[in-house]
Order: C-alpha cells, then structure tokens, then sequence
C-alpha cells in the first residue's frame, strides 16, 4: 500500500493525537480563511449595489461597513461564550440543543451544512475564475481546474489538520500584510495630504448615477455586504482541533480573526472615500475589482501590485478549506447524537474524519459539475445559511444566560439579545432582498438536510431499541446446528465444505438441486463408496444426500424451500447453509463467474428467516497445489488416514 | 412477483419444453427474418455503388444477383448438411470444433456473435430511421425510440421462443406476400407489353452517368450486394429450437428461406431491368428506395403499396430478432465447452437462455448510444463476419466428408470445397473494398472476442483442475473449529452470536476491538455478571473475552491479524468468525449504514487463508417483537432457563 501512504501519508497512532493539534498561528489559517477571504469581497458586493448612484453611492460604504463591524463583533462576543461553553464544538448546533431543543439545533446543523458545501463550490470557482482572467487560455478547463483544485483541497485534508494548516499559513499571512500594507500608506497619504490623497494610478471613473437612493437600495447593499461576515461561527465549530487549552486558543484565534477582518474592511471603506472607489460593473469589459484599484491607487502598479493580487486570489481559492476542517466536525457531532452514520464520527488513519471529508469533497463537485464551474449564482445563498445559524445560536446563548448563575449572566443576555435580534434582522433582509436571486434554493435544500438528519436518527433509535439489553445472557440449549451443503458434484470444495460440517454437527444434509439436467453429475453412484464408506469406516456420521427436483431450472428458490422446510421441522435449532466461496487469483475473473452463489447467500438471510445461518468457506485455487493434488497422487486409493491440514504460510501472524 | 409474471408470463416446466418447440411455419419468422429482410436491402445496396454509371449501371444487376443467388445456393446445401451432422446448434462454430480445431471455431464464433450484435443494433435503427422518415415530428426522440424498441424485443424474446414467432408471423409472411405478389404481377405485365411495360409511377429519372465500367466498381458492387446473404446460417444455429424431427424441420425452414430470397431477389432484379429502375443518391432529397420504386411502377400508388411499405419497414425493425432467437444459442454452445461463464447455458423461466438475450441486449444498446440511434457505418461491418462464418463453416464440411464414409461423401466435399473457395474470395473482396468503410472495425473486435473466450476458458480449465478429484473423501479428525465472535457491545445481537457460536463449539473467543475510544462501552465489568456467571451456572463452556487495542483507530486490521494469530496456533483447525448481519425493513437503510461488516467478511475471506471460515447471522429487526422483547419484560432478571427461539410464522415451508 506504499501509494496510500505517498498519498495520504503514514497512519497516525492514538497517542500522537495532542500532537496533531493546532495554536492560534495554525488556526487562523485552517479556521478563519473563510472569514477573512470575506474583505474581498463583502465591500465589493455592497458597491455594485450602490453602482446605481453614480459617484454619490460611494458616501454609504461607511456606515455600511459600521453596521456590519458592530454586527461582527456582537456575533463575536457570542461566540466566544459559545466557545467557553461548547468545548467540544459543534458551534451553533450544539448551543441550540443544549438550550433549544432537537428541532432549531437540526435546522442550524442543516444550515451550517449547506453553508459548508456553497462555500467550497464557491471559493474554488472564484478562485479558478480570478485565475483564468488571468491566463484566458485556460478558459475551456474551468471545470477540470475546479475539480483538481478540489482533488488537491481533498487531499490535503485527508492528510491532517497540521499539514493544511502549514501549507496556508504563507498565503493567509501575506494577504493580510498586504492589505495591511496598503492600508497603512494609504491613512499616511491621507493625514499626509489633509484628506485629498492623490492616486498613483487612479481608479476608472464611476458612470452617472441612474437612481437615488432609497430605502430598498440600501438595504439591498447592507445584504450583500453582508456576505462579509460568513466563516465566523468556523472557529466554534473547530474547538476539539486546539491543543489544550483549547478554550483560551480558539477564543484567541477568534479574536484575531474578527479583529483582522474588521480593522481590513474599515480600511478598505476609508480608502473607498478617500480615493473615491466605487464597483466596476461586473461581468463588462473594463471590470477591475474594488481592491485593484484600491492597492493601484495607493502602491501604483508594480511588484507589490502583483504580489497582493496573488494573495487575493490564493486565499480565495483556498477559503474552500475553512470547510474542510469544519464540515467534518459538524458531521462527527452529528453522528454521535445519532444524526448521521456512525461512520461519519470515527476519525481516520491520520486522526481526521475522512468520511465527512470525502462526502463533502463529492457534494462540492456535484455542484461544480451540475454548474459547469461557474458558481455566482450560489452566493446568495450563503447568507442565509449564515444568518440562519448565527440567530439560532445566540438565541440559545440567551436561553443559556437565564439558566446560569454566572455573576454576570444578565450582561451577556442583553449582549446576545441584541446580537439575535440583530442578525434575525439581517436573515429577514437578505432573505427577501436576495429571494429571487437564488435564496429560495435554502428553502429546499435546508429542509432536506434536516429530513435526512430526522431519518437517520429515527432509524438509529429503532436499531438500539431492537437489539439493546441489560439481561443476563439467555441460555439455550446447546444442540448442533443442521447443517445443509449444497454441491453442485463430488469435489475437493464439497469435501472441504463436509470437512467443516461434520466438525460442527452430527447432523448434515448435503443437497444437489438438479436444475439444468445437461450439467448435473449424477452423484448417487459414487456417494456410496466416496463418501459414505470411509466415513463409515472412521466411524463418523454419515451425512444425508438429498436431490431436489427443480421444475423451473431455479438453483435458488428450491433450496430456499428445503431449508425452510427444514427450519420447520426443527423448530428450536440454527439451519446452517454452507455455501463455498471460490478465491480467485485476479479480481476480474470475478467478472468471469456466475453469481448464484452470492445470491444464494443473500435470499437465504433475507428471507430465511431468524434462524437460518449461512456459513462462507474458502477455498483457495492455490489450494490444491499446496496440500491437495500432491496427497492426492502420493495417496493410496484405499487409505483412509485422517489427513490433517499443513500450515501454511499465509497463516503465520 | 407479480409484475415479473406480467411483462415474461409464468415460468414454463421443464416437461411443457417440447411444448415451446417450433416448426417449419413458424421458424421461418423466428430465424429467417434477417435472411428475408435481405431482399430490401441487397439489391438496393448493389444498385447504389452503380449509380455512377447511370441508366448503363443497371444492367450489371441481373449479373450480380445471379452471383449472389449461386453463392446463396451453395451455402444452403452446405448448412443443410451442418443441420445434419451437428443437430445441436451452434453453426459454423460446431462444424469448425468438430473438424478443424479449437481456434478456428472460436474465430468462427467471435465472427458471428459480432454480426449479431451488428445485426441487432443496424436493423433497429434501420427500422426507426423508416418510420422517422414517414413521421419527421420524431426525429429528435430517434435514439430513445431505438431504446424502447430494443427493449420491447428483449422483452418478448425474454417471454419464449414460440411467444416471439407468433408475434412476428404476421409480418414476415405479409411482406413476402407482397412482394411476390408485385413480382408476379409485374411479370405478367412485361410478358403482356412484349418487354416493355409501361409503369403505373414512372421512377426518377437517373442521373447521368460520371464514371465507365471497371472491374474495381463491379467488385464493389458484388461486395454491397453479399449484405443479401447475411442471416443464412441461422437456422444452423437454432436447430435446437425445432420440435422432432428437429434436423428434417431445420433443413425445410432454410430451404424455404432461401429459396424465397432467391426468388425475391431474382424478382427484384428482373423489375429493376425492366422499368429502369436504379438506386436515387441515398441521404439526399428525393431518395427513394428501390421497392418503393419498383411496388409504385408495377402497382401504383394505392392501399396495396402503402401495405406493402408498412411490411417492409415491419420487417427490416424485426429482423433483428434473428440475433435474439440465435446469439444466445451460439453463447450457450461456446459456454458448455468452458468459453463463456456457464450461466450463458442455463435456460431461465421460460425456457429461452436469459443472460445471452440479456448480454445482446446491453451490448445492442451500447451499440445504439454509441452512435446516437444510426448505424449505417456499421453496415459493412456485418458481411464481413459473415462471409468469415461462412468460408470456416465450408472448411469444416470439407474436412467432416474426408473422415466420412457416406455413399456421396466424395460428391459433396467438391460442393463445399467449391463453396469455401467462393466465399473466401468474396470474403476477400468485401474485405478490401470495405476495410476503409469501416470493415477495418472487425479486425479489432473478432480478435477481442475471441481472446475473450480463450481467457474463459483457461480460467475453467484452471478452476476444474484446481477442485476436481476422484478418490474417496479424506477423513479429517472431527475437532471443533476455534470461533471468534466480534463484538460491539452486549446487546441482543451479541446474545444471539454468542448461543450460535456455542452451539457449534465449547472453544469461543468473544473480541471487542477498541477503535474509537468514544464509542467502546466498557465490558470488562458486565463480562461476569452477564455472561460468564449464567453460563457457568447452566454448566456450560465459557467464552473468553478478548480486547484489543487500535493504534490506528481501525476496525478490521486488528481482527484480522488476530483471526491470523489464532490460525497459526491451532494448525489443523477451521477458524469460524460470526458476524451478524442486520436485516433491515427497506432497501434504503443500508445507505445509512456503514459497511464495517461487509468489509470485514471480505477481508476474512480473501485473506483469512484457506481455514478462516465466516459465518453470517442474521439479526432481523422484527425479531425483538416476536420473541426477545416480550420475553425480556416477562422473565425474572435472575431466570436462566433456557430459552427456546419460537416457531415462526415465516419458517413454515
């Protein structure tokens, strides 16, 4: 398997666990890409809204950006106490079911999720998309680029939470600098030059206004930008993957994370005002994007220009991999409350939940695929997913505060009722404002989620009650089984299948079913001296022959009869169905068989009935070589020694 | 079931088969229709290729046609002969077994199962491409409708042999009816005009002639004409299908096929001469068939004439019936001789070999997704393999009458010495002057097929040699296999693995493998009190309790090392692994689960070595209700008597 480790890497053992772990410096990368990837363009969309206003729109990303930092900061303090009290994460869902109950907690968890998937499909065909503006002659492999891009994404996080870590800590760190960079010289010219800043490289002229503003306007902008503030429930979500303790490092890092965002979009607007930047129309020839011409106009447009440009449009792609680490984590939380198979809650071969992973990656690409890579249209509906869960979750926060007795339990109640209020708001905002652009969509696919979660729960519950007990062990009887084989002829499968009959019963019922006359060997002529004479002699049970007629050439459904039929009769004993598996040398020669032995298996557990047992033996083709045809030919005819069964090599631990 | 008995009717059997056998009347649309579907389509294809020689070309037809119909003559004596000597089917593939060896009938039989499929896939799309030509509002569902075609024959194929004549007599006889009818009565018009009958609907003038005659166009010519000839071996194939006296009912259905194609096409051929009736440029406007011109000039436009259209477009759609009736008798033929998976030689329900009709089925459909529903370029394809058939099949005769004593043996080997001569050198010529056609194609799949069914039949002769013995069975000591019983938890589930596993030996190892730390309930301290002490107490054997631990959180690799581990300290024993299978209510629940399980018994399987045996016990869901829960509230904790498992209803035969 030396191409599963090249790939994925050497398996991780349990006690290397804490080592995997990750501080702040680790986490703002793997958790907050999401969020800080938001100050390209959160501004970006708010300005094409106010596009309409002509130059005049650009006086309202101020205050825009006011209401959205106060918002952030309101979710953050949330989610720090969320942090504080969920250390196992699960974010929003599990703050909704500690204090909401199943039912808001699904709905987040259902949200969050549809959250998590859009924001992979959407960040790597943003960033493919920058990428082919770039270089157009990748245009017609949009797709392709996509779908490896998610490959890579996959891979990477197959590998561990460090490796992903490691690997985005340089773009992550250099998109920061450089809009901090930029913002910097940018307050200096501005002091510098008494608040007329003159642009090295000035940005394009904004077209005349062909509307004024309203209220409709600007809450339309305030919903789009809005979108900035997506990817902060992320660190909530992913407080097991911090080293101890875990509590202080995940409020760090979203602290800073928070922090970095807002002080980037307050920049950004104070340079919008200041250079008088506003949003090129999108999709048009001559379309710049508002942090271009934001870092022209204060660097101009030389190696730092392009550096920053490369950042953007790295962490942009790779914003995808807030996701990855999150989306993993929702599913574990959900499956050990019985949401989502268990499977999705068993950490992996290097300590990451691989399912969740892989079950993502596969939902992301159908979405790539089903849009042909090009994904604007999903964007919407991010927001509500967001806002869904934020509200819920400080709406659980607040529920939280009244049980508790902390001394200042009545302080941080107001904060989170403000903070719920506040961002049910906003969800009534983008929600109706982006409705028709794509919002709908979460009116669908949020419900089906939640369907899914309910079902499997439902059926996780029945399978506990139906097989649960805290009885002492009901003792039956130990009679033997009846052993039933069916053979086709006299061969070495058949006699190692009564080899391992007459071990575990006295009692075995060999079977021949004569469906196809042109095939069946007539065994009753030979069962008499092959069989049933050095048996006799060894003084063992002699097994029964049976022959079953089969009016309609059906191997399977007069078996199936004789063995109900002998469950009947023996109403208080397990039937067992011997039935030999051929092991094939190559996997395509299983291509080459008739499948009725699996069938047969299949028919006879489904519906056999509680009591009927089907035992599967092996046999090797390269058994006979090695113990088979030599005793054959050394054997005398008539010597009937109890052969024994060599060891072989492939038995050895 | 009773769907399944609706679309393939009731199961026939075995002692009604006679019942489902056919004669002369019948045979002829069950096994002729491709031969007879010749008629509309030879002449047509001969008349195309002399097109460029203008009114002058069809002169060359009557010549052609008196070829063909010597050539036609000759295969039939020959294949009358192969009915005789080999009564059980299989054409040109037994003759060629039984007198030249293994790899010429395979290639023989690689030949004919590629015209088949051929076969099948042109005359559908032929037939829908007629019917899209009468209604053009269908031409976009074209393939689709190809797709319901292909269906609805496999169906009645499915349903029985005799189902399928029945259904198609109607057709095939109107058509020959029709056309004898417009022969005869053109006959009788060109005698009464002393040779020069005037056409009810003159046929379009024939454009002027751009090329002069050359040996390369007549052979070219000859070559499309020999597509007439495809569809005589059928009947050599199918013998098997005939009610006794099989061979005699045999040989009168190909006479009569033959000797009504003769007649149809020397019909055709004389029309053509005396209307001046040619070819029109196929694919452009105001094409027209052959028989469209030759049934409007002797008949007119009338009832009789869209009639006879109908019979013919009927009839070029059912010749790929022709396949149906013959491809899964050649598959079964090469499957009793170990060249194909021996479900090929099972007969199904209604008595017809269902994987063949099945296999031709898919593979026809690939055929017809392949090439979007037309397949003309697929039509030279067919004469290839055939004339391939044809000139073996001759060999083989002339081989069989060597070794023959017959009075005329002597005679007859110059016939069919005569005949293989001539069909290889057509062979020759349909070869070169269609290889750029497309007949280049054959060379790629004869080969794949054929090496297709070597590679079968070394697989059964390695697996026949690995199991099979003559010698008495080898008496192993009866020692109880070692069991290993895996568990999750001390459930019902468990309960019931554990009474099977003790009820086949005293020497049971219970292992619980500690992969997800979360999830492994403790069960060292229940171990005692619930297990150990009832069994105790009942003076029965005690399992032991084995933990083991996952350094890499994996389920299946510790079980399986310490299954391993087991097999190499007791040498000479089966190793038995139960592992319950859960049987759910819906098919849709085991989406939800995880497949631990299954992998397991895999794993085991193929890598446990040839004494790690496994067996599966079904826990069914309902089984709670029946007996465990109700059971479980009545009995006393501290009760251990031992609990018999109640009759069910579902267990009585």
């Amino acid at each position: 398997m030396s191409w599963k480790e090249l790939l994925l890497g050497k398996p991780i053992p349990n006690d290397e666990a804490e080592e995997e772990k990750i501080g702040p410096l680790t986490g703002i990368p793997v958790l907050g890409l999401d969020a800080l990837a938001s100050a390209a363009y959160g501004p970006e969309a708010a300005l094409t809204i106010l596009l309409v206003l002509g130059t005049g729109g650009i006086r309202y990303i101020g205050p825009l950006v006011i209401v959205i930092a106060a918002l952030l900061l309101i979710v953050q303090f949330s989610y720090r106490q969320t942090i504080a009290a969920y250390p196992d994460g699960g974010g929003s869902y599990s703050v909704a079911r500690a204090n909401l109950g199943t039912k808001p907690a699904l709905l987040a968890a259902a949200a969050l999720a549809l959250d998590y998937v859009l924001n992979v499909a959407v960040a790597i065909s943003a960033g493919v998309g920058a990428l082919v503006s770039a270089v157009p002659v990748l245009f017609p492999h949009m797709l392709a680029l996509c779908l490896v891009l998610l490959g890579l994404l996959t891979l990477v996080n197959l590998r561990g939470v460090r490796t992903a870590g490691m690997l985005f800590m340089l773009p992550t760190y250099l998109f920061v600098a450089c809009l901090g960079i930029t913002i910097v010289v940018g307050l200096v010219k501005l002091v510098g030059s008494a608040g007329h800043p003159t642009p090295v490289v000035p940005p394009p002229r904004l077209p005349a206004g062909t509307a004024t503003v309203s209220l409709w306007l600007l809450m339309r902008a305030f919903a789009s930008g809005c979108t900035a503030m997506t990817g902060v429930e992320a660190v909530s979500n992913g407080v097991p993957l911090f080293r101890e303790p875990r509590v202080q490092g995940a409020q760090r890092t979203l602290s800073s994370i928070v922090g970095t965002l807002v002080l980037l979009l307050a920049g950004v607007a104070l340079m919008c005002h200041a250079y008088g930047i506003g949003a090129t129309p999108p999709g048009q020839a001559g379309f710049q994007s508002v942090l271009s011409q934001m870092v022209s106009a204060v660097m101009g447009r030389g190696v730092f220009y392009y550096v920053t440009i490369a950042a953007i449009v790295a962490v942009l792609c790779l914003s995808a991999n807030t996701s990855f680490a999150d989306f993993p984590r929702l599913c574990r939380v959900l499956a050990l409350d019985g949401n989502l198979p268990a499977s999705f809650a068993h950490s992996g071969r290097r300590l990451v939940f691989s399912t969740g992973i892989i079950i993502l990656s596969l939902l992301a690409g159908v979405l790539l695929v089903v849009f042909g890579g090009v994904t604007d249209h999903l964007i919407p509906l991010f927001a509500v997913g967001a806002f869904l869960a934020f509200t819920l979750s400080q709406l659980g926060m607040v529920a939280h505060w009244r049980k508790s007795t902390a001394p200042r339990a009545r302080h941080y109640r107001v904060v989170n009722g403000t903070g719920a209020v506040a961002t049910a708001l906003t969800l009534g905002v983008v929600a109706v404002s982006k409705f028709l652009e794509g919002a709908w969509l979460t009116f669908v696919f949020i419900p089906l989620a939640y369907a899914l979660f309910r079902a499997n729960r439902r059926h996780y519950v029945k399978v506990a009650r139906a097989t649960e007990t805290h009885q002492p062990m009901r003792v039956t009887p130990v009679t033997a089984p009846v052993v039933v084989v069916p053979i086709k002829r006299l061969d070495l499968v058949a006699e190692k299948g009564l080899q391992f009959a007459l071990s575990i019963s006295p009692e075995v019922y060999v079977v021949q079913v004569h469906a196809q006359p042109q095939e069946s060997e007539e065994i009753g002529s030979n069962w008499k001296s092959l069989v049933e004479a050095p048996l006799r002699a060894a003084g063992l049970p002699v097994p029964k022959l049976v022959v079953l007629a089969s009016t309609y050439r059906q191997v399977i459904d007069p078996l199936l009869g004789y063995v109900r039929k002998l469950a009947g009769q023996h109403p208080d004993r397990f039937i067992a169905v011997l039935v030999p598996e051929l092991i094939e040398h190559r996997w395509y020669h299983y291509l080459l068989r008739s499948h009725t032995a699996t069938l047969l298996k299949m028919m006879l557990l489904f519906r056999g009935g509680p009591r009927v047992v089907v035992i599967n033996a092996p046999w090797y083709l390269r058994e006979r070589r090695r113990h088979g045809a030599g005793a054959a030919t050394r054997r005398p005819e008539s010597s009937l020694r109890g052969l024994r069964f060599r060891k072989q090599a492939s038995d050895s631990p």
